[in-house]
């Protein structure tokens, strides 16, 4: 398998403009992408190239599939949307490779870093996250509810910014209103609340609003959730959206 | 100040390579570039291009110094190294909006996402950061240490992974020390601790470890430290580092 290589790609919220070099650089070296479908046709179609797309769910498949066309000798890129190493391929392409073919360890493997939908929304809010903050996954089909919940409170009361990701699937409608209610009990109603879809794309949609009124309606499949914390500010401006910001600077108040 | 702008730009972790064509753009459009010196040094000189270089520790005089400049119609392009709302500049800038001159609330401001320090870290570690996960800043000249204790402890407590930034600095020598013995009281020795250096860059450094035997002088003040959450696992290689990462699934146990 000498030469071969599985890049593992963050191709960033969706514009070639937020993609890194190093990222277009594995691109065009892949002769086989492997990806969510939607993902891989954001890309443009290379004379030899040869892709496997494949539905949401089936992760783990995918990264066994690009591992055993890597183990037999081909240059492979798996692409995620946003970071490839949060919530996305990385993480299912070494937990294949444990569950894996002992020849599997031994294969090159490149996670290339790409910018993250939590930072590219946060970038056009402002500096929601310019204090500590967490990121976490609302999808109940890979941890049990209870710690979902336990997450999120701890991360309010200790006064962390949280990004939540995967917030809606077809199969869950109510995680959202959960996740906000147990909010509630900790945090204040004014506490922002920012609603950010397709960022960078021609359907970004961004809506602000508090936690009092924030509604799991305002969110789709395409959304981060990004919820302040006690420090996180609001800049009103003449024209326009308000700016969110987290002071890096915590009073004794905090 | 028609068509002046301010963009607060994140280089990334260091080469070109790493760094997206939004904010190449941005620091080419740019008459003026604000930021701290090592940063800017990495970026060509352009004819007809002001550099602005400032210590490390002034970050609101830098984002006031980019502001007034905005508002006297100038293109300016502040910079920051890795995602320019992480623990950055972004933050400051818009602190300083908020304290300063009520013009600037209408300057037009954007802030252009990069590839974080913390996810190019996990990038060569393998995926440390595939399940839920926080970022925490050890400087304590922002925060009482009572409240980044509190923050370290309900973080590990809950399962999170925990990327420490600012671990050192030439003013506190004693907090990464104090931050790994409070992580001991809750979560295992074995768990998996990477110490990662400038990242992509010549002088690149990772060492691996586990918390029983973490030691500050695994870290500078460029090094960004990992700690892994009970999930975490760590593939031996048969040549080289071993591989780091968190499965997006969680069982009952944790």
């Amino acid at each position: 398998m000498s030469g071969a290589r599985l890049y593992v790609v963050g191709l960033g919220p969706g514009p070639a403009s937020m993609r890194t070099p190093q990222a277009e650089a594995a691109l065009e070296a892949a002769q086989d992408l492997v990806g969510y479908g939607p993902y891989l046709a954001r890309l443009p179609e290379r004379p030899g190239q040869r892709r496997h797309a494949s539905d949401n769910r089936e992760e783990l498949d995918r990264a066994r599939l690009a591992l055993s066309l890597a183990a037999q000798g081909r240059t492979v890129a798996v692409c995620s949307g946003g970071d490839a190493g949060v919530f996305a391929m990385a993480a299912a392409v070494f937990e294949a490779v444990e569950q894996g073919e002992p020849e599997w360890r031994t294969l090159d493997i490149e996670v290339v870093a790409g910018v993250s939908a939590m930072f590219a929304a946060a970038a056009r809010l402002g500096a929601p996250l310019g204090g500590d903050f967490c990121a976490i996954s609302l999808s109940d089909n890979l941890k049990p509810w209870e710690i979902v919940l336990s997450r999120l409170r701890a991360a309010a009361e200790a006064g962390f910014v949280i990004a939540l990701y995967n917030p809606l699937s077809r199969a869950r409608a109510w995680q959202l209103g959960a996740a906000f209610e147990a909010l509630r009990d900790v945090l204040p109603g004014a506490t922002p609340v920012a609603f950010c879809a397709a960022i960078g794309r021609p359907d970004e949609a961004i809506s602000i609003t508090n936690l009092e009124h924030a509604e799991p309606a305002l969110a789709d499949m395409r959304t981060l959730v990004l919820i302040g914390a006690l420090t996180t500010r609001t800049i009103s401006r003449p024209d326009g959206r308000p700016w969110l910001y987290t002071p890096r600077s915590v009073g004794e108040r905090a």
